[in-house]
């Protein structure tokens, strides 16, 4: 790439590194960035190192936040007493985008996979533990319907349930405004399994 | 976007301005550059300031360089009489890479284009044309083959023939590797008018 300066070449390399970023793309927002006024690249580089240096984890549900504890722990209108278990804070974002459930949420920042060699000990399960030392009425597992997913699902409710709490598990099913014809043969049998009296 | 704490929805807002990355790329950008360790994304954040500080154009080509004159222009083993025309600087590269050119290149910086209001005075026109105040062999159009492209390149050479320099278009064809029953009536009609003897 002796075509293209050190400068350009660092910037595509960095950017060529983020996820799902590939060469073309990262090319593409180079030049875009470089066309960009000074201080709109500023911004873009503070906003960056901004958002990395004063985002954690809520030190009660481990979703990312700004704050010690994150608005919907410390939101006393949210009932306490239900936690639904998710994989990130994407997950429980779009649950929350849903504006149908008033409990509150445990972040589990990530899933169970043997296969990366991501354990039990490696996603906020202990705190989990820690949380349901308190009373809880139920515990509903939202991890995403993949292996993964599955898994942590099947792990924390042997965990917990001996315990005498609540678990649920999301239901799977077709979604809403899915044609049957295009729907896989596992999603069909569950939404089988799980029908409801009407 | 209460769920999220503001900075990770600044840091949302300001990759979903970069092109083709739409709001759920941006969040999955956001959330992963939050899981970087603090010295990638400072490196990261440097990296997007520091191209964009030292990157201009080329004072003879106006390809984006971060010398005075790029290494192509200063080479002194390039056939200097013989100018490949591009629109941007990703075209430049794209004819380095074959390594079948040893002319030299001038860079648009775009392409004329009535529909978006870009006009003959909105790209490197004047500057190719005090170039051609010296004596040059050749100049080869190879901006796109779009509308754009080829709009721009009808300009140039009614522009420039009238001075007696050879003027030549890059061929319109069939990709190698093409499937003939795949491309399009007006690629193949240029296939055939472009027809040379074996």
């Amino acid at each position: 790439m002796d075509y293209y300066s050190s400068h350009i070449k660092n910037l595509i390399e960095e950017l060529g590194r983020l996820p799902g970023v590939g060469s073309k793309t990262a090319q593409r927002l180079a030049f875009h960035i470089i066309s960009l006024p000074e201080e709109r690249v500023e911004k873009l580089a503070e906003t960056i190192v901004s958002a990395r240096r004063n985002i954690h984890e809520c030190k009660v549900c481990h979703t990312l936040t700004d704050r010690e504890v994150c608005p919907i722990c410390s939101d006393p209108a949210r009932n306490g007493r239900v936690i639904m278990v998710v994989e990130n804070s994407r997950d429980l974002a779009a649950y929350e985008k849903t504006g149908k459930f008033d409990g509150v949420y445990h972040v589990l920042q990530g899933a169970i996979s043997p296969m990366l060699g991501i354990g039990p000990n490696d996603i906020r399960l202990k705190e989990l533990m820690v949380r349901l030392q308190e009373p809880v009425d139920e515990v509903i597992i939202a991890t995403n319907s993949s292996l993964e997913g599955e898994t942590t699902a099947m792990y924390i409710s042997k965990l917990i349930k001996p315990a005498g709490i609540k678990v649920t598990r999301i239901a799977s099913g077709v979604p809403v405004g899915g044609d049957l014809e295009y729907i896989d043969e596992v999603t069909l049998q569950r939404a089988l399994e799980g029908r409801t009296e009407l």
